[in-house]
């Protein structure tokens, strides 16, 4: 039978959000339980940062330092404060009653609060050359985030390219011409789903070129990524482009399924919080990072998010021991 | 005559939110400029955190890490980036028309953006034992935030002194009784501040003593503080109270002056912004961290706000440029 613990503050999740909101909460003595997943989402403990290699734009680290170093380092202060971690993926929650139960395969928590801080994922394609490991570029030349990784040497004054048709992709290609000698926007229809104004600011920037109607079939380097072959599927030809940097930009996917509609969330599927707090539409019931952020979606913002779910649970605490 | 210099973003001040805002306007190749203040405030450049001896609460230093060490920190990563600092305070801006101006008494700085940053800081009062270096005990025993000093050893089993009478007293002295063997509340009137629920809390609490119409007018003990004398200002009697720890809840002074009305404020002098933002009431000029921020106040908080206001400056400006 699974075992049963009780707790006063539950977090799932163990990107920067979660582990910001159990050292808060394990120093005012809440002795939180954590579920930091097991590959959950098809990611590693510690989230997206376990994905990336250097973080450079943490605060706190001026030679930059590695995404699984510092997911190491969140963990472990999360852990000297007393926060007690189980390595296993939440695989259901109940907040219809009071305590609320977060169940895994092996054991169920009861908790009087609950922190979700499961994160999301950039969405990724596949095709030959797009993974991890050997012959795949992910992390040699390929990212999610233009923002994060944009400002590496191997960028610099390179052809890049740019998979998307939204203001996302707009605005990161717009981004990446700072660093770029050229950018592409490679895009599946010929037409756009950005907005007028970000099409416009990507059109009349002099470094995008727009290829309509293609995709990318294949990455293809040596160590680092050097070109990838463009597919436009009105003729069928397929063409190689010189490209050092390959960047998703397809949106994101919040790891909220397992919440069963139980939170309100946006059609996206991000948890909504009331502006300026963590608070979800359960009243006990916090979301931090970025399961409830898709503007920021940075390391720190989510740090941030994750402090003040500690501290509002904390309140929320305080004001239950009054009645 | 002073000289003059031209940027698309000045940041004013030098605390986690002004770090941040730099590191990420700097990897946008914004090639920001900071004024980091000289004892702008009293505070020396790096605001609160230099106040403070061990910071054990941002996340990614498992083993703590000293104030004057995380801001040194910050510094240097925002200046690898292309952060031009200057060590001079700000004494004047001009919102009213664009580009801004930003002035010290050596220069002005015109932007396009300004993203303040200048803190706030916490009331303290002062009396003999109070102060810093030889005779003092500010850091060691005399604190202005439980919520970061109140885990230290030094106050575990031990009794404490909260001085104050609004709703943050109440919450602190209650945050410290699960440190604290007994806390004192000393509060110069006979009635509290604080909302009725924030002193049932502390009421019903029985770690909890409260010292109405006192003073605190003395700080003993030798390397660390031992007691505090406390005045009865009905009896005119003074006696000593055994006290390992005391902590000032008075209220914070965000450092908005310099602005002489020309953004938005609430009645207690923090900039207003647009919630889940950082924009002010002009259009341009963003506020991070503590001076607009009366409720969160950490150093992680303010940290991913710094984030949040260089990523509007750098929408901000992509947005002037299609102009």
């Amino acid at each position: 039978m699974a075992e049963e613990l009780r707790t006063k503050v539950c977090i799932i999740g163990s990107g920067p959000a979660g582990h910001t909101a159990a050292i808060y909460a394990a120093r005012a003595e809440l002795k939180p339980i954590m579920f930091e997943g097991f590959l959950a989402n098809d990611v590693a403990a510690g989230g997206q940062l376990t994905t990336t290699t250097d973080v450079e734009n943490f605060p706190g680290f001026p030679e930059g330092v590695l995404g699984a170093e510092i997911c190491e380092r969140f963990r472990k202060q999360s852990e000297r404060f007393g926060t007690q971690i189980f390595t296993e993926t939440v695989t259901k929650v109940d907040t219809t009653a009071r305590p609320f139960k977060v169940q895994s395969k092996d054991r169920t928590v009861v908790a009087d609060t609950i922190i979700i801080a499961t994160g999301a994922v950039a969405k990724r394609l596949h095709f030959p050359g797009s993974g991890e490991g050997e012959g795949g570029f992910w992390q040699r030349g390929i990212s999610a985030c233009a923002v994060c990784d944009g400002a590496a040497p191997i960028f610099r004054n390179k052809p890049l390219v740019v998979i998307g048709g939204g203001d996302s992709a707009m605005e990161e290609a717009t981004f990446l011409t700072k660093y770029a000698s050229k950018v592409y926007i490679v895009h599946r229809r010929d037409e756009l789903r950005a907005s007028k104004i970000m099409q416009h600011r990507a059109m009349s920037n002099p470094k995008i070129e727009f290829l309509y109607s293609s995709e990318v079939v294949e990455a293809k380097g040596d160590d680092l990524l050097r070109s990838v072959m463009v597919k436009d599927k009105k003729t069928g030809e397929t063409r190689e482009v010189e490209a050092n940097g390959l960047f998703f930009a397809i949106g994101h996917k919040p790891a909220s399924d397992f919440l069963e509609g139980q939170l309100e969330t946006d059609t996206d599927g991000y948890i909504v919080t009331k502006p300026g707090t963590t608070q979800t539409s359960v009243e006990g019931v916090f979301a931090a990072g970025d399961v409830q952020d898709k503007k920021w979606r940075q390391a720190v913002t989510a740090a941030g998010t994750g402090c003040m779910a500690a501290l509002e649970a904390e309140h929320y605490l305080a004001a239950m021991n009054d009645q």
